[in-house]
């Protein structure tokens, strides 16, 4: 873990600076209305999960390089995330993925505690073959067309959601691959029956106050059609399964072009927005770092979100999912989470009443730049202070390379092999 | 219109060639198994409606370059429509929209009986200012902020319907241009709100035996946001309303690389399939000729109609929506209706036992394989046959021609003005 | 025009605000290494120039919603313009499109400096029919089948440059419609040979000290092909017709999810970038405001600009080209300049030793962060100053509307046509 | 191998429908001017490489599913390439990818000849690490920003050269996936000088008669920005290089919507045409079987090169170059390589005389006819006459599942291991 005394002493070299920062932009935000110390507060009660997969380094199909000490299993993946957590102050929860993060309960329970993180969103895994499941996903899994895969993928999943009662999780995500890769290779109608019926089984084991979170991506692995391929798809899918089954949106996973925010707005107004996977992308689901794109669009969708504050029966879960492939994942999962984070600090300075009003007549200009205006406005110095008074580094990523982390747990992790991806 | 004489002339001069191509294409269907007087029979049961205003020369914001002897009004619009339904034999009815084709009743149903052809789904305007509405839609219509601006676009819609029914149309379509250039410019959520308010008055204006068609558009005119921008919206509108209310896919009003095959079979499985607007397109929506980019695709969309076929309640409306920039519109809206039969009657050759079969088995070559069997047999001659069969013409762009129409009608209707397209 | 006093009273109530948001950037800015001074500088020295025909209501092809008092020729369009340069102090230039900016040269030079803006590149316009031109463009024009058609857009650049000419101008932006909608509608091999055999002969009709642009556009008004589709064939035909001609960049001409940016990069490596028509979309060619959708795009392009500066031989011409629909086109100019200098500005405040330090190490996520830390950086205050400085106002828009400007124009400038789009 | 009796058999067993097919599709195309005999020779000369990586299970960055019997080493891999050429008749040739295929020349080419094949162009690897170099290509490799890194993939590239000399291949096709995930993470300009820079060392060391493709991809393995990412930079990268280098296409590898054919028209133009990698896509590189999602899209490319025959230095290389990760890769290939030669065929009955004449009469509808009327046409019995004759399959699908070659293999090909894709 990383030592309180260098936090200390790194927030020391910055904090005089931050704090003329932090009070020119009290000033200003006062000269606009706005009370920077509610914003400090809400900076602080933010949290994004963080993936358990995403500490270790990312790849593509043609080729995975590997990183420096790499986590060898969901202790170490929970070390990362504690550090994560540590200097942020914005990653109270760890997402995890099964089979991946088996191991026994009591001690997963014990080290979180150790390293001050909780669990979040359980995922389950039927896009791999799992060693100990004799029937291949190959051809689909909750969709398949044998019954017998069917039952093992819903047995999988039943099993996921046991493991994370255990660890106080309370919710389970679900996202599969299935799909096609030729015209006619499935019977689109029926292959969406199948994953009905196989997702109201999962449904029913569902433990009291837990939901379930519906993922649609628009494709890959499945290169031509996907079984749940769009938030309609997906809407579809929650409205049939009931109360607890909402839907989850990956920013990463639609069409060119599309207005997620839309999408978000949709969602809210049909009662199934469940949460969020948060990432980035320019061509397909690239899985970059969140904001490091298009950083107006994560805060359009923040926009609604803070608009819809509120909404009874609006509870959602918020997650970063994202590939790290030619970064050190704890550094990228940190920027990230600060990145949403930002964005929703500025979607929370938008002067609503003033929005309203220009909404009302039609003043389009004015409206598009009261939104410019709250997105502009450089809030770093709110989320360092926030970080400062949390405990957490002023400077999250500067802290962690003097911290010395990496080549620490490089000594004992063993150096992972690159893998071929899925070409060859 | 087109002389009989001449058809039964242009006729007897191909007829020997289509009798050859027609028993050589019945001899092979039969190796396969396929009998080739079905086909031709649901050939000639094949039938998509003609826009009444694709008849005239399109445009684009640029510029639009008319073409020789357009129409001036709904009488020669049907005049129009009468040569390509009597030359086809494949576009029994026309689909109008209101204010362009407002015009007293009776006299259209006299000359709609001259000519042969009967009305489809009536088709409401508000993305454009109409010359005798007090207020304007240019910050929208339906979903428009204020409620006088609501009340008259659902007014509008009622007349529309009203329109209708003294025509023995029994369906409208509203597609509405409602939407934002800029984030900000409205409240999404209560947009939509306001939109839905707007349709549930219009529902409520059904005479019985109506239905009402939700067609959305991914976007323009509105180019930030789109009030019914995809099959996800226009679902949730459907459900809203009820059960007359089903969605309405144009081809052309999509993202980029979206499967909208799939699309049609949730909305199938949703039970608010309510039928098509068919066009192609390569880029965005662009409103070409049906068939002429990808006729794979509108195969595949076919191939899921077919599929499909005695679906309780399942009950399509199918027309042609195209924009004819720089060729004859009636020889457009011509080879169109024939293209789209075309892909029908090529849906109708699937051997589908053999592709359940091999969907069964994971057998997604042969799978594949069978769809394409089907798409690249040349069903050309059942087409011609079913036309001669039926009164119209083997080659209905050839016999057009010979007819000298458009030049006789350009004698008669003055030549229409370019139009600077909305740019200046 | 704008009463000075009132800009002056304007800017008085806002002035102490300014000044202490900038005494405080300031210092924050010196804390990280930065002179603003020298920032300001810059702002002051940066220019785009105004399209003549964005200061009219733009349309779709579905509908042309006409805003109040509309400029009615290119001397009220000057005046316009001039009201725009006089507020923001960043548009000191005025691109003209011909033909619907023709007048008396002397009278728009007289016009021009009497409302203290230039002249910038013109604009042929080959995709409309002209009234006295006999030939239609309807299928083509540099690129058409027939040398008679070809000749006489040729005839049309050449008038084109005559008039720039006269008034100061040193470059023509050439951008066609020419394309087609139809698969082998043209052969595309000998189409753009016909395009280049005429765009030489209009490169023999450049003046001493001229450029020409080559300006790309994946699609519309064409559909199918367009014959200068991408940057590939710009750069092709810049190559083609030497020195001279160089390549124009329009940020919403290009396929989904293309980097501009790296377009931008690859013609400064060839040599061949000459210049930008800014805007900004979401879908299409949309011609959106600058800045309005994707702001760290626009200062992504910008980052490549001030980084090669001093690029022996770049010279580059920048223009905005909007189509300005539900705002008031004055207004959206105004902004969209200013949106375009922040980008510059922000792009200006990148720590390029830094960067090219983390560039150096791999270091993917600190090299990010260093373009994020500069993006992120609001620069309004180093805006108003420099608009302050040099005699503009602090808030342009809201000093526009107090001036009563439009309401004053509308008075004498009668009300404009709706036109009904190109699709009727 | 295939035993010939069999293939004789399963002839024996289809030839006469064949006949009757052939005969009648013969005395159709004589109706329409066109001699099916000329069209069947054409079939027979045409030949398509084969990639020696396909005949393995591909695999997505989430999972790769293995097949049965999949090839242990080059050596397998030409057995499976003789089965298809044996089989299809249109595959002559294999295309290696070092050092994937790297083993003792005399041995491969004493295989390849066993097997009846030859050796197509060569392919380098720098996408992913070697086991036998020292330096990563996690950050680059000919555009590395170190130079001995530059050096190792230069040094990579010419033994690649090497290896082909010794087995009759005159061509090296050179991809890299160098790139950037985080915009700043690398000087675009300076990124492609290196590569330049790199690429003139490989071209130095081309052997006489040798030629060198650059092939470009959008996207993927690189999310942000890719050295070389369109048409346009491989040009340019072709241009710097010299006579020898020739740009190399790959149908998968563009932006969504962009118009491949009008690229290869342009390429053809600028003389830098050198060749295919076939494939199909819906969404992004997914490298599904060619002719799979868009035939008409294939046809068109073919329309444009058997337009161009006969253009003064045009000699392409076609190679298939697809990812089967759901059907067994011998039976992929050959389909691909029969619906490849299929667009071949189709593009060369176009009746060209015809389709000028449309041209010249700006008759676009009837153009685009006389392209549909050659893509309709069903071309089956010549493809499978040409194979009958040259001593193929009729059908070689069935004929391959009926010899047990798959099942034959396995027993002495071990299982290979899934593998887990990229992300974990």
């Amino acid at each position: 873990m990383i030592d309180k005394g260098l936090v200390a002493a790194e927030n020391t070299s910055r904090e005089a600076a931050l704090r003329a920062d932090y009070d020119a932009l009290g000033a200003h935000l006062d000269r606009r209305g706005i009370d920077i110390g509610a914003l400090k507060e809400r900076a602080k009660g933010f949290g994004v999960a963080v993936p358990s997969w995403g500490t270790g380094t990312g790849g593509t199909r043609f080729a995975r390089f590997p990183g420096e000490g790499e986590p060898r299993d969901i202790f170490d993946k929970l070390d990362d995330c504690g550090v994560i957590h540590a200097l942020t102050q914005a990653t109270p929860r760890v997402s995890l993925h099964i089979p991946w993060d088996k191991a026994e309960p009591a001690d997963m329970l014990a080290k979180a505690e150790a390293v001050g993180v909780g669990f979040d969103a359980m995922n389950s895994n039927t896009f791999q073959d799992h060693a100990d499941h004799p029937l291949s996903y190959k051809y689909g899994s909750l969709s398949h067309m044998e019954a017998a895969v069917r039952a093992q993928a819903i047995e999988h999943n039943l099993e996921t959601i046991e493991i994370g009662a255990k660890l106080g999780s309370s919710a389970l995500t679900v996202w599969i691959g299935d799909g096609t890769n030729f015209p006619g290779q499935s019977n689109m109608g029926r292959q969406f029956e199948r994953y009905l019926s196989s997702m109201k089984e999962i449904y029913k084991g569902l433990p009291e106050g837990w939901r379930i979170f519906s993922e649609h991506k628009i494709y890959e692995p499945a290169f031509y059609s996907t079984v749940v391929q769009d938030w309609g798809t997906s809407l579809m899918t929650a409205q049939e399964l009931g109360e607890k089954a909402k839907c989850l949106v990956d920013l990463g996973h639609h069409a060119p072009n599309v207005n997620i925010e839309m999408i978000v707005s949709r969602l809210i107004h049909a009662g199934k927005l469940g949460g969020f996977h948060f990432n980035d992308s320019k061509y397909g689901d690239d899985d970059l770092d969140s904001g490091t794109i298009d950083p107006y669009r994560l805060f359009l969708v923040w926009n609604e979100l803070v608009d819809a504050e509120g909404t009874p029966g609006l509870d959602l879960a918020h997650m970063i999912d994202q590939s790290h492939n030619v970064t050190d994942p704890i550094e990228s999962l940190m920027i990230s989470a600060c990145e949403i984070q930002r964005a929703y600090v500025q979607a929370s300075l938008v002067d609503r009443g003033a929005l309203a009003g220009f909404q009302q007549d039609n003043d389009a200009l004015m409206a598009s730049a009261t939104l410019r205006a709250a997105f502009r406005t450089d809030v770093e110095p709110i989320l360092a202070m926030a970080r400062l008074e949390a405990g957490g580094a002023i400077d999250p990523v500067q802290t962690y390379r003097a911290s010395g982390y990496r080549a620490a747990v490089a000594q004992v992790r063993p150096k992972s092999t690159g893998g071929g991806g899925g070409i060859v």
